[in-house]
């Protein structure tokens, strides 16, 4: 038995650090665990995400910048994911198609039924069998990926906070949001806004049902 | 006036001389010529053609290779080529879609239908007018290819001429002309097996004709 678990959200809601506590508590519980990310997950993954990094060099626009996002998910596939789910391994992946769905549709305005073509052509038409999506009030998740940027307390940087980035973290937020509402089978809504371990017990929780559900 | 015009054909045909030869010619008649290439064209492009060329140190699976490219064509039109036509000039470009259909097409086996759906995706629909196709028979464009390459004369590497080398190099060659022959008005294929200048007059003429016609 293998399957391919997503950990969704935006930016400061905590995913990857839920993730790297749910693979502890699946491989305590001998289960084989992989945990990679995207788009950083293969050695060309890496380069792709230094190029998407370093954009204030470079223009890339949105339609580059998609495809860019879609070959690093299709080597990733090919390269990894493929690979640990034919060893049988439970794959925890931090981000993956909900992501692109959400930021390129939304914030880059790409048709998402076209996103849905491009994404079914990169992996395969491979899907998460399980997503935690890290929900969380965009003004909160904006405050802790401040404080991680730069190393000093957010009321210190408050004048950082721009409008528009608030404004471009909510939509991110209820993209999210309306993506589980559509297929509330594969995903598990978390509140975000709570203690890291409290968190991380529903997150294992919701594990040990998918488990027991799928032996 | 503005058009793009694409030079296509297997390595090693003289495109790219060609092309250079045929700027000149058009700026000697006043023309505004912008020579450029793929995936080159951009930093970006750049960054992306690096990629590919790096590709023995790390795996590019067949899904992945057609998405660098396009993401390479995406930033191309938008950074490069949509200005240059705003600006009514006359882009000679070194390789074009037809380049991804036969090459992404025949020899990774991606299905044409899809291809030219990504394709007008990367594009926004930008079609070349005109296409020149520098057709030689596949054993010549190997030689050529190879002596550029290595510097030395094509006798003494002969052994290094594989039978699958060969075959590969004959599809590319078979899938240029079919493309020529569903799209007749578009190309306009050219013996490549003939001297640098005699060549080039021909491809005067037909530029010339094309301006005419345009006027």
């Amino acid at each position: 038995m293998s399957f391919l678990i997503s950990f969704e959200g935006i930016e400061g809601c905590g995913k990857t650090t839920q993730l790297k506590l749910a693979a502890q508590f699946l491989r305590k519980s001998n289960v084989p665990v992989l945990t990679t990310e995207e788009p950083g997950g293969t050695p060309l993954g890496k380069k792709i995400r230094k190029l998407l990094l370093n954009r204030w060099s470079f223009e890339i626009c949105a339609e580059a910048e998609i495809l860019l996002f879609l070959a690093a998910r299709a080597q990733h596939i090919r390269e990894v994911l493929r690979p640990a789910l034919d060893r049988g391994e439970w794959i925890l992946c931090d981000r993956f198609s909900d992501a692109t769905m959400v930021y390129q549709g939304i914030v880059r305005g790409i048709e998402t039924t076209w996103i849905r073509q491009l994404d079914d052509f990169a992996t395969s038409s491979l899907k998460p069998d399980l997503t935690f999506l890290f929900d969380l009030p965009a003004e909160k998740g904006l405050h802790r990926a401040m404080q991680r940027m730069t190393g000093i307390p957010e009321n210190a940087r408050e004048d950082r906070f721009e409008q528009e980035g608030l404004k471009f973290h909510q939509k991110i937020r209820e993209g999210y949001l309306s993506l589980a509402r559509q297929e509330p089978d594969r995903f598990r809504v978390l509140n975000a806004d709570a203690d890291i371990a409290s968190i991380s017990r529903e997150v294992c929780r919701h594990l040990s049902i998918f488990r027991s559900q799928h032996s």
